[in-house]
């Protein structure tokens, strides 16, 4: 094969219950990691916040039961034996995990570590889905914007695996700012790992579209940026909440050239060419030539003072 | 119905000829106005350039040879009788044309009237495609940049039709800021007319996707803005370039609600309840709430002065 090819593997997890043990999911991951890279993976791709459940589902009120969900280092003792068994097999890997810095931010994170252990980069989400305040009628709550301080950085984009690697996570897939972000930095590959509720409590006529929805917006953002992306779940029923799986890897053509086919941990594969990107980047969508960015002032200027239109009650909803 | 229903018609079009005459062309137009008004359109969505062929196909040197495709005044002679019948019937409409101002200036623009004759707004094509120097080597041109000065004002929403409604044209619509800048308008049914040829010289392996990648960008942009959007076609084989058809009229959850079974005129209509985009507006796609402009700076920056990396030859692709 011409070009340059990477092996990338979207390392889909199911479910993880509250009362798994980080030793525990690490197995997981590991069990994972040991697969993809027996299908000859260079990078291994785990979702969002792999290591616990998706904690931001409850009201969690006292801190020492909130903190435990959170990593203070990265590696620690416990995801030490990932990041040893990476090396050991010559695989680079992107891991969600919940940190919590040494002055006590919160943010929702991904690391990036390369084939030989070297970490490449962290991603710190900046698009914090969900709610502040508790809402008693959503039978699950969604208080990521209780618990994550949005990513000061923003986005970025990485040497690494022979191109230029971004992140992204979860929310941020939805929106055409993130991988335009990115793609005017020359991004050739996105990882995006994701939590995502079938059921969307503030419009439920939403949830038969979720993977719909999912694809769509990490297809447009692959095509109208020429870049590969890839989206990496955790699905699945995870304490009483059906999580959506459908882990895809999307060319730069907005084609998805391989989906997971379960809901629960398996390994979706495929060969990504980074020189694909090129067939876009140079021809429609070349951002240089056509882009008219004299028009897009509004999209950079900060949130309007006017306050939006008031939420319908959401109780109607259901 | 409840809402605020619209019945929107997209009038798409079969091929014209270089030797059409406007009368002709019009009298194309007023049956497809007739017809939809008769299923009870209220507003008639013609395409890109909906009075002549597609123009930007040839190297045309000689001067008073172009200006025949431009119009000078709208309506002009040759157009009123199409105004005339949609004030009679009572049915607004949108056309593209090409516009040569008094001062000389020429665009790719598209007009929208109210169903009560006044003219509402005219949009001037921001995001022009194609190339400014005749490609000996592509078998047909795209010379729009040579013959079209892009529009100076960028997008706008106008209060019409009951709701707030904005226009791109074409190439407009692969752009997701396009959508963006209307969205933080407000914007709740965008009109687009488009001439596609589905030959792409640049990268003919885009060829297959024609129909996939004109979906995937209204629908993204659609679903991203919680806005319909109204994609029209001049399609067909026109002067020897097979033109992409498949007019679509697309809801707020980025769906297809009604979609063309031709590539020559027909009608494709549908209802479209403009509260229906507040599903999106006031949840997953509160822009106030969930966008972070502060890091959305580099999208509305000017064009990077480095050069990109040069084109390939073209020629290697066929």
């Amino acid at each position: 094969m011409t070009g340059r090819p990477v092996v990338v593997a979207a390392a889909q997890l199911g479910p993880i219950a509250r009362a798994d043990t980080r030793g525990e999911v690490v197995e997981r991951l590991i069990t994972l990691l040991r697969e993809a890279a027996g299908r000859g993976a260079e990078l291994v791709v785990f979702p969002e916040l792999a290591l616990t459940t998706f904690f931001p589902r409850w009201l969690i009120e006292d801190e020492a039961e909130l903190d435990a969900f959170f990593e203070t280092e990265m590696p620690g003792p416990e995801t030490k034996p990932l990041f040893d068994e990476a090396q050991r097999l010559g695989v680079g890997f992107h891991l969600g995990y919940a940190e919590r810095t040494p002055d006590g931010h919160r943010y929702n994170t991904a690391i990036l570590v390369e084939r030989d252990g070297e970490v490449v980069a962290h991603y710190r989400k900046v698009h914090v889905p969900g709610h502040e305040e508790p809402e008693p009628w959503r039978p699950f709550q969604h208080l990521e914007r209780r618990y994550f301080e949005p990513g000061p950085e923003g986005f970025a984009v990485h040497e690494a695996f022979g191109g230029k690697v971004g992140m992204a996570i979860c929310n941020d897939r939805r929106w055409p700012e993130t991988y335009r972000v990115m793609g005017l930095l020359g991004v050739e590959l996105v990882l995006i790992g994701y939590n995502t509720p079938i059921h969307y409590a503030p419009d439920p006529g939403q949830d038969r579209l979720a993977g719909f929805h999912n694809n769509l917006v990490m297809a447009s953002g692959a095509y109208q940026n020429g870049t590969w992306v890839v989206g990496v779940a955790k699905g699945g029923m995870e304490e009483g909440v059906d999580g959506l799986a459908e882990s895809q890897i999307i060319a730069p053509s907005g084609e998805v050239v391989a989906k997971a086919l379960t809901n629960g941990d398996e390994i979706v594969l495929a060969t990504c060419d980074l020189d694909r990107g090129f067939d876009y980047k140079r021809t429609v969508f070349d951002l240089d030539r056509y882009r008219r960015p004299e028009h897009y002032g509004s999209i950079a200027e900060p949130v309007r003072a006017t306050a939006p239109e008031p939420d319908r009650d959401p109780a109607a909803d259901s």
